[in-house]
Protein backbone atom coordinates (compact mmCIF):
# COMPACT_ATOMS: atom_id res chain seq x y z
CA UNK A 1 0.00 0.00 0.00
CA UNK A 2 1.52 3.48 -0.98
CA UNK A 3 0.74 5.92 1.51
CA UNK A 4 2.32 9.15 1.34
CA UNK A 5 1.28 12.02 3.87
CA UNK A 6 -1.61 14.09 2.66
CA UNK A 7 -2.00 12.45 -0.72
CA UNK A 8 -4.85 9.91 0.49
CA UNK A 9 -7.62 11.47 2.22
CA UNK A 10 -8.60 7.84 3.70
CA UNK A 11 -7.71 5.02 4.86
CA UNK A 12 -8.18 1.89 6.54
CA UNK A 13 -11.00 2.44 8.59
CA UNK A 14 -9.64 5.43 10.56
CA UNK A 15 -9.02 8.48 8.15
CA UNK A 16 -5.51 9.64 8.14
CA UNK A 17 -6.33 13.18 9.59
CA UNK A 18 -8.20 11.36 12.67
CA UNK A 19 -4.87 9.01 12.97
CA UNK A 20 -2.41 12.37 12.82
CA UNK A 21 -4.51 14.09 15.34
CA UNK A 22 -4.44 10.97 17.83
CA UNK A 23 -0.96 11.49 17.40
CA UNK A 24 -0.61 14.79 18.30
CA UNK A 25 -3.55 14.91 21.49
CA UNK A 26 -1.00 11.55 22.48
CA UNK A 27 1.64 14.59 23.21
CA UNK A 28 -0.70 16.70 24.55
CA UNK A 29 -1.62 14.32 27.39
CA UNK A 30 1.83 13.56 27.88
CA UNK A 31 2.72 16.56 28.62
CA UNK A 32 -0.56 17.14 31.11
CA UNK A 33 0.64 14.04 32.86
CA UNK A 34 4.26 14.69 33.05
CA UNK A 35 2.29 17.91 34.77
CA UNK A 36 0.08 15.58 37.46
CA UNK A 37 -3.13 17.34 35.63
CA UNK A 38 -5.75 14.29 36.47
CA UNK A 39 -8.14 16.20 34.08
CA UNK A 40 -8.29 17.39 30.60
CA UNK A 41 -11.10 19.18 28.35
CA UNK A 42 -12.21 18.45 24.88
CA UNK A 43 -11.55 22.29 25.27
CA UNK A 44 -8.40 21.71 26.82
CA UNK A 45 -7.26 19.66 23.57
CA UNK A 46 -8.62 21.84 20.92
CA UNK A 47 -7.12 24.82 21.96
CA UNK A 48 -3.22 23.41 22.24
CA UNK A 49 -3.77 21.82 18.36
CA UNK A 50 -5.91 24.58 16.86
CA UNK A 51 -9.49 22.86 16.23
CA UNK A 52 -12.73 23.14 17.82
CA UNK A 53 -13.76 20.76 21.13
CA UNK A 54 -16.40 19.49 19.23
CA UNK A 55 -14.18 18.24 16.46
CA UNK A 56 -11.87 16.77 19.96
CA UNK A 57 -14.98 15.10 21.05
CA UNK A 58 -15.74 13.66 17.62
CA UNK A 59 -12.32 12.01 17.30
CA UNK A 60 -12.41 10.82 21.16
CA UNK A 61 -15.38 9.08 20.86
CA UNK A 62 -14.09 6.46 18.11
CA UNK A 63 -12.14 5.48 21.48
CA UNK A 64 -15.69 4.57 23.51
CA UNK A 65 -16.98 5.92 25.92
CA UNK A 66 -14.37 7.78 28.18
CA UNK A 67 -15.38 11.49 28.63
CA UNK A 68 -17.97 12.50 31.84
CA UNK A 69 -19.40 15.68 30.32
CA UNK A 70 -18.29 19.27 32.78
CA UNK A 71 -16.23 16.89 34.09
CA UNK A 72 -13.62 16.02 30.78
CA UNK A 73 -11.17 13.57 30.10
CA UNK A 74 -8.33 11.36 32.21
CA UNK A 75 -5.17 11.97 30.52
CA UNK A 76 -4.05 8.64 31.59
CA UNK A 77 -7.35 6.81 30.14
CA UNK A 78 -6.46 8.18 27.02
CA UNK A 79 -2.98 8.01 26.77
CA UNK A 80 -4.13 3.74 26.96
CA UNK A 81 -6.58 4.22 24.19
CA UNK A 82 -4.82 6.17 21.96
CA UNK A 83 -1.56 3.39 22.14
CA UNK A 84 -4.04 0.57 21.36
CA UNK A 85 -5.70 2.07 18.58
CA UNK A 86 -2.21 3.37 17.27
CA UNK A 87 -0.87 -0.32 17.67
CA UNK A 88 1.68 1.26 20.11
CA UNK A 89 0.45 0.04 23.62
CA UNK A 90 3.19 -2.65 22.15
CA UNK A 91 7.15 -2.48 21.55
CA UNK A 92 8.10 -2.24 17.17
CA UNK A 93 11.38 -3.67 16.43
CA UNK A 94 12.72 -1.48 13.47
CA UNK A 95 16.06 -1.61 11.33
CA UNK A 96 17.53 1.51 10.27
CA UNK A 97 19.09 1.83 6.73
CA UNK A 98 21.80 4.21 6.15
CA UNK A 99 24.06 5.15 8.64
CA UNK A 100 25.05 8.59 7.76
CA UNK A 101 24.20 12.12 9.18
CA UNK A 102 20.31 11.67 9.34
CA UNK A 103 20.89 8.03 10.07
CA UNK A 104 22.42 9.10 13.36
CA UNK A 105 20.10 11.72 13.67
CA UNK A 106 16.91 9.52 14.18
CA UNK A 107 19.17 6.69 15.75
CA UNK A 108 19.37 9.67 18.92
CA UNK A 109 15.68 10.86 18.33
CA UNK A 110 14.47 10.22 21.95
CA UNK A 111 11.21 10.72 20.81
CA UNK A 112 11.35 6.70 19.14
CA UNK A 113 12.13 4.32 22.38
CA UNK A 114 9.46 6.79 24.17
CA UNK A 115 6.59 5.46 21.93
CA UNK A 116 7.83 1.80 21.60
CA UNK A 117 10.03 1.69 18.63
CA UNK A 118 13.05 0.24 19.20
CA UNK A 119 16.43 -0.24 16.91
CA UNK A 120 17.40 -3.44 17.15
CA UNK A 121 19.46 -3.47 13.86
CA UNK A 122 21.48 -1.08 11.59
CA UNK A 123 22.61 -1.27 7.61
CA UNK A 124 25.18 0.86 5.61
CA UNK A 125 26.99 -0.20 2.40
CA UNK A 126 29.83 1.70 3.70
CA UNK A 127 32.39 -1.22 4.39
CA UNK A 128 34.18 0.74 6.92
CA UNK A 129 31.21 1.14 9.15
CA UNK A 130 29.85 -2.25 8.86
CA UNK A 131 31.16 -4.67 12.07
CA UNK A 132 31.30 -1.41 14.37
CA UNK A 133 28.53 -0.02 16.76
CA UNK A 134 26.77 3.46 16.56
CA UNK A 135 24.82 3.85 19.50
CA UNK A 136 25.40 1.01 20.52
CA UNK A 137 23.79 -0.75 17.76
CA UNK A 138 26.01 -3.67 15.05
CA UNK A 139 25.79 -2.36 11.77
CA UNK A 140 25.49 -5.01 9.05
CA UNK A 141 25.67 -5.17 5.01
CA UNK A 142 23.14 -4.94 2.87
CA UNK A 143 23.37 -8.47 1.78
CA UNK A 144 22.76 -9.57 5.55
CA UNK A 145 19.26 -7.79 5.43
CA UNK A 146 17.45 -11.22 4.99
CA UNK A 147 19.99 -13.30 7.78
CA UNK A 148 19.71 -9.85 10.21
CA UNK A 149 15.95 -9.40 9.46
CA UNK A 150 14.90 -12.91 10.45
CA UNK A 151 17.19 -13.33 13.65
CA UNK A 152 16.58 -10.15 15.44
CA UNK A 153 12.83 -10.39 14.20
CA UNK A 154 12.55 -7.34 12.46
CA UNK A 155 9.02 -5.07 11.88
CA UNK A 156 9.76 -1.88 10.55
CA UNK A 157 12.58 -0.40 8.78
CA UNK A 158 13.66 3.35 8.17
CA UNK A 159 15.19 4.29 4.96
CA UNK A 160 17.96 7.32 5.28
CA UNK A 161 19.72 6.20 2.23
CA UNK A 162 20.38 8.30 -1.14
CA UNK A 163 17.72 7.85 -3.53
CA UNK A 164 19.36 5.92 -5.77
CA UNK A 165 19.79 2.79 -3.52
CA UNK A 166 16.27 3.62 -1.81
CA UNK A 167 14.36 1.24 -4.42
CA UNK A 168 16.80 -1.85 -3.86
CA UNK A 169 16.94 -1.82 -0.26
CA UNK A 170 13.62 -1.13 -0.38
CA UNK A 171 13.01 -4.73 -1.93
CA UNK A 172 15.66 -6.16 0.13
CA UNK A 173 14.15 -5.05 3.09
CA UNK A 174 10.18 -6.61 1.65
CA UNK A 175 11.46 -10.05 0.50
CA UNK A 176 13.10 -9.99 4.42
CA UNK A 177 9.72 -9.82 5.01
CA UNK A 178 8.92 -6.49 6.31
CA UNK A 179 5.96 -4.92 7.06
CA UNK A 180 6.20 -1.68 6.88
CA UNK A 181 8.69 1.25 5.38
CA UNK A 182 9.11 4.34 6.69
CA UNK A 183 10.94 6.19 3.97
CA UNK A 184 13.19 9.08 3.69
CA UNK A 185 14.89 9.36 0.45
CA UNK A 186 13.61 11.68 -1.90
CA UNK A 187 12.29 8.44 -4.29
CA UNK A 188 8.93 7.03 -5.05
CA UNK A 189 9.10 3.50 -3.74
CA UNK A 190 6.82 0.89 -5.40
CA UNK A 191 5.85 -1.83 -2.52
CA UNK A 192 4.20 -4.93 -2.53
CA UNK A 193 0.13 -4.41 -1.67
CA UNK A 194 0.57 -6.12 1.79
CA UNK A 195 3.77 -3.44 2.65
CA UNK A 196 2.76 -0.38 4.39
CA UNK A 197 4.81 2.56 3.05
CA UNK A 198 5.08 6.32 4.65
CA UNK A 199 7.36 8.45 2.88
CA UNK A 200 8.88 11.67 4.48
CA UNK A 201 9.64 14.03 1.78
CA UNK A 202 11.65 16.88 3.63
CA UNK A 203 11.33 18.97 0.62
CA UNK A 204 7.78 18.75 0.12
CA UNK A 205 7.38 20.31 3.66
CA UNK A 206 9.70 23.01 3.22
CA UNK A 207 7.80 23.51 -0.46
CA UNK A 208 4.67 23.88 1.71
CA UNK A 209 6.01 26.28 4.26
CA UNK A 210 7.48 28.40 0.86
CA UNK A 211 3.63 27.73 -0.14
CA UNK A 212 2.22 29.57 2.86
CA UNK A 213 4.77 32.01 3.15
CA UNK A 214 3.94 32.83 -0.24
CA UNK A 215 0.58 33.19 0.03
CA UNK A 216 0.43 35.39 2.93
CA UNK A 217 2.25 37.59 0.73
CA UNK A 218 -0.29 37.43 -1.88
CA UNK A 219 -2.86 38.32 0.07
CA UNK B 1 -0.79 30.63 11.62
CA UNK B 2 -0.22 27.02 13.24
CA UNK B 3 -0.01 24.38 9.96
CA UNK B 4 0.77 20.73 10.91
CA UNK B 5 0.88 18.59 8.36
CA UNK B 6 -2.69 16.32 8.05
CA UNK B 7 -4.25 18.37 10.60
CA UNK B 8 -6.46 20.75 8.82
CA UNK B 9 -8.33 19.69 5.93
CA UNK B 10 -8.38 22.99 4.26
CA UNK B 11 -5.94 26.44 4.62
CA UNK B 12 -5.33 29.13 1.80
CA UNK B 13 -7.20 28.60 -1.63
CA UNK B 14 -5.60 24.99 -2.08
CA UNK B 15 -6.29 22.07 0.09
CA UNK B 16 -3.41 21.14 1.81
CA UNK B 17 -3.56 17.81 -0.33
CA UNK B 18 -3.63 19.78 -3.12
CA UNK B 19 -0.45 21.34 -2.53
CA UNK B 20 1.20 17.89 -1.67
CA UNK B 21 -0.22 16.58 -4.89
CA UNK B 22 1.59 19.39 -6.60
CA UNK B 23 5.01 19.10 -4.93
CA UNK B 24 4.81 14.82 -6.33
CA UNK B 25 3.54 15.83 -9.60
CA UNK B 26 7.26 18.23 -9.76
CA UNK B 27 8.92 14.97 -8.87
CA UNK B 28 7.49 13.04 -11.78
CA UNK B 29 7.65 15.42 -14.22
CA UNK B 30 11.42 16.51 -13.20
CA UNK B 31 11.62 12.82 -13.68
CA UNK B 32 10.64 12.60 -17.23
CA UNK B 33 12.21 16.19 -18.36
CA UNK B 34 15.43 14.03 -17.18
CA UNK B 35 14.20 11.19 -19.53
CA UNK B 36 13.96 13.27 -22.41
CA UNK B 37 10.27 13.07 -22.51
CA UNK B 38 7.85 15.79 -24.37
CA UNK B 39 4.37 14.96 -23.19
CA UNK B 40 2.95 12.85 -20.33
CA UNK B 41 -0.91 11.79 -19.47
CA UNK B 42 -2.70 12.33 -16.70
CA UNK B 43 -3.04 8.60 -16.54
CA UNK B 44 0.44 8.39 -16.20
CA UNK B 45 1.07 11.14 -13.83
CA UNK B 46 -1.95 9.06 -12.02
CA UNK B 47 -0.42 5.74 -11.95
CA UNK B 48 2.53 7.06 -10.85
CA UNK B 49 1.05 8.67 -7.53
CA UNK B 50 -1.39 6.15 -6.97
CA UNK B 51 -4.34 8.16 -7.84
CA UNK B 52 -6.89 8.34 -10.47
CA UNK B 53 -6.49 10.35 -13.66
CA UNK B 54 -9.47 12.46 -12.81
CA UNK B 55 -7.83 13.83 -9.88
CA UNK B 56 -4.61 14.76 -11.92
CA UNK B 57 -6.74 16.37 -14.62
CA UNK B 58 -8.90 17.87 -11.53
CA UNK B 59 -5.37 18.99 -9.68
CA UNK B 60 -3.91 20.21 -13.20
CA UNK B 61 -7.06 22.80 -13.96
CA UNK B 62 -5.86 25.04 -11.40
CA UNK B 63 -2.95 25.96 -12.90
CA UNK B 64 -5.15 26.89 -15.98
CA UNK B 65 -5.46 25.14 -19.40
CA UNK B 66 -2.31 23.75 -20.54
CA UNK B 67 -3.11 20.34 -21.36
CA UNK B 68 -4.24 19.09 -25.00
CA UNK B 69 -7.63 16.47 -24.71
CA UNK B 70 -5.64 13.21 -26.35
CA UNK B 71 -2.24 14.15 -26.48
CA UNK B 72 -1.12 14.87 -22.81
CA UNK B 73 0.41 17.85 -20.97
CA UNK B 74 3.96 19.13 -21.52
CA UNK B 75 6.18 18.35 -18.58
CA UNK B 76 8.52 21.89 -18.96
CA UNK B 77 5.01 23.90 -18.99
CA UNK B 78 3.54 22.02 -15.99
CA UNK B 79 6.70 22.47 -14.03
CA UNK B 80 7.11 25.61 -14.48
CA UNK B 81 3.42 26.04 -13.58
CA UNK B 82 3.33 23.92 -10.57
CA UNK B 83 6.60 26.30 -9.44
CA UNK B 84 4.69 29.52 -9.58
CA UNK B 85 1.80 28.44 -7.93
CA UNK B 86 3.66 27.04 -5.07
CA UNK B 87 5.72 30.06 -4.88
CA UNK B 88 8.87 28.32 -5.49
CA UNK B 89 9.91 29.42 -9.13
CA UNK B 90 12.42 31.87 -7.47
CA UNK B 91 15.01 31.09 -4.52
CA UNK B 92 14.32 31.12 -1.33
CA UNK B 93 17.10 31.90 1.22
CA UNK B 94 16.86 30.41 4.38
CA UNK B 95 18.20 29.69 8.09
CA UNK B 96 18.81 26.96 10.09
CA UNK B 97 19.49 26.15 13.42
CA UNK B 98 20.71 23.49 15.63
CA UNK B 99 24.03 22.14 13.39
CA UNK B 100 23.75 18.59 15.00
CA UNK B 101 23.61 15.69 13.18
CA UNK B 102 19.77 16.19 11.68
CA UNK B 103 20.87 19.66 11.08
CA UNK B 104 23.78 18.26 9.12
CA UNK B 105 21.99 15.96 7.19
CA UNK B 106 19.36 18.61 6.26
CA UNK B 107 22.55 20.70 4.84
CA UNK B 108 23.48 17.98 2.90
CA UNK B 109 20.46 17.21 1.70
CA UNK B 110 20.49 17.45 -2.35
CA UNK B 111 16.85 18.60 -2.88
CA UNK B 112 16.94 21.94 -1.27
CA UNK B 113 18.92 23.54 -3.38
CA UNK B 114 17.47 22.25 -6.23
CA UNK B 115 14.02 23.34 -5.39
CA UNK B 116 15.94 26.76 -4.52
CA UNK B 117 15.93 26.37 -0.64
CA UNK B 118 19.71 28.18 -0.16
CA UNK B 119 20.80 27.82 2.93
CA UNK B 120 22.89 31.15 4.47
CA UNK B 121 23.46 30.98 7.43
CA UNK B 122 23.70 28.83 10.87
CA UNK B 123 23.14 29.09 14.63
CA UNK B 124 23.90 26.69 17.21
CA UNK B 125 23.83 27.08 20.61
CA UNK B 126 27.35 24.86 20.86
CA UNK B 127 29.99 27.69 21.26
CA UNK B 128 32.94 25.28 20.06
CA UNK B 129 30.93 25.51 16.86
CA UNK B 130 30.36 29.47 16.59
CA UNK B 131 32.64 30.93 14.19
CA UNK B 132 33.65 27.94 12.49
CA UNK B 133 32.03 27.17 8.76
CA UNK B 134 29.83 23.73 8.28
CA UNK B 135 29.34 22.91 4.56
CA UNK B 136 31.32 26.01 3.92
CA UNK B 137 27.91 28.50 5.93
CA UNK B 138 29.31 30.41 8.63
CA UNK B 139 27.96 29.45 12.09
CA UNK B 140 26.85 31.96 13.99
CA UNK B 141 25.43 32.00 17.98
CA UNK B 142 21.90 32.02 18.97
CA UNK B 143 22.11 35.70 20.13
CA UNK B 144 23.22 36.94 16.64
CA UNK B 145 19.64 36.19 15.32
CA UNK B 146 18.87 39.32 14.89
CA UNK B 147 21.74 40.53 13.22
CA UNK B 148 22.27 38.13 10.72
CA UNK B 149 18.83 37.46 9.73
CA UNK B 150 18.78 41.09 8.77
CA UNK B 151 21.58 41.02 7.21
CA UNK B 152 21.48 38.49 5.08
CA UNK B 153 17.94 38.86 4.32
CA UNK B 154 16.70 35.23 5.63
CA UNK B 155 12.89 34.54 4.82
CA UNK B 156 12.51 30.92 6.00
CA UNK B 157 14.25 29.17 8.89
CA UNK B 158 14.35 25.17 9.74
CA UNK B 159 14.37 23.97 13.36
CA UNK B 160 16.78 21.43 14.23
CA UNK B 161 17.04 22.16 18.01
CA UNK B 162 16.18 19.29 21.08
CA UNK B 163 12.34 20.34 21.83
CA UNK B 164 12.94 22.48 24.78
CA UNK B 165 15.20 24.69 22.92
CA UNK B 166 12.86 25.27 20.23
CA UNK B 167 10.14 27.81 21.63
CA UNK B 168 12.73 30.51 22.74
CA UNK B 169 14.46 29.61 19.34
CA UNK B 170 11.60 29.93 17.18
CA UNK B 171 10.73 33.46 19.22
CA UNK B 172 13.88 34.78 18.59
CA UNK B 173 13.37 34.26 14.90
CA UNK B 174 10.18 35.54 15.08
CA UNK B 175 11.16 38.54 16.69
CA UNK B 176 14.07 38.73 13.85
CA UNK B 177 11.06 38.65 11.40
CA UNK B 178 11.16 35.47 10.05
CA UNK B 179 7.73 34.59 8.35
CA UNK B 180 8.11 30.75 8.06
CA UNK B 181 9.66 28.11 9.92
CA UNK B 182 9.59 24.30 9.46
CA UNK B 183 10.00 22.69 12.75
CA UNK B 184 12.20 19.29 13.56
CA UNK B 185 11.75 19.69 17.23
CA UNK B 186 9.01 17.34 18.49
CA UNK B 187 7.70 20.57 20.77
CA UNK B 188 3.76 21.95 19.65
CA UNK B 189 4.95 25.68 18.87
CA UNK B 190 3.27 28.85 19.36
CA UNK B 191 4.12 31.79 16.76
CA UNK B 192 2.12 34.70 15.35
CA UNK B 193 -0.94 34.60 13.25
CA UNK B 194 1.46 35.80 10.61
CA UNK B 195 4.09 33.51 10.59
CA UNK B 196 4.01 29.99 9.12
CA UNK B 197 4.63 26.91 10.85
CA UNK B 198 5.34 23.30 9.25
CA UNK B 199 5.72 20.55 11.76
CA UNK B 200 7.63 17.54 11.44
CA UNK B 201 7.20 15.03 13.67
CA UNK B 202 8.92 12.38 13.03
CA UNK B 203 7.23 10.22 15.31
CA UNK B 204 4.02 11.04 14.31
CA UNK B 205 5.42 9.48 10.86
CA UNK B 206 6.28 5.97 12.54
CA UNK B 207 3.19 5.67 14.60
CA UNK B 208 1.16 6.24 11.42
CA UNK B 209 3.40 3.63 9.45
CA UNK B 210 3.00 1.42 12.87
CA UNK B 211 -0.87 1.83 12.75
CA UNK B 212 -0.93 0.77 8.96
CA UNK B 213 1.31 -2.56 9.49
CA UNK B 214 -1.23 -2.47 12.93
CA UNK B 215 -4.25 -2.48 11.16
CA UNK B 216 -2.99 -4.96 8.10
CA UNK B 217 -2.58 -7.64 10.84
CA UNK B 218 -5.79 -7.11 11.97
CA UNK B 219 -7.73 -7.00 8.77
Amino acid sequence: MLFIPGLQDHDNRLSRATVVRFSLYLRQLEDRVLKGEAKVSSKQLGEALGITAAQVRKDLACLGNLGQPGIGYSPDELIAAIRHILGIDRTWSVALVGVGNLGRALLRYKGFPFRGFRFVALFESDASLVGQRVEGIAVHGLTDIAKVVHADKVELAVLAVPSDAAQSVADSLVQAGIKGLLNFAPAVLRVPADVSLVAVDLTVQLEQLAFQVHTHYVM
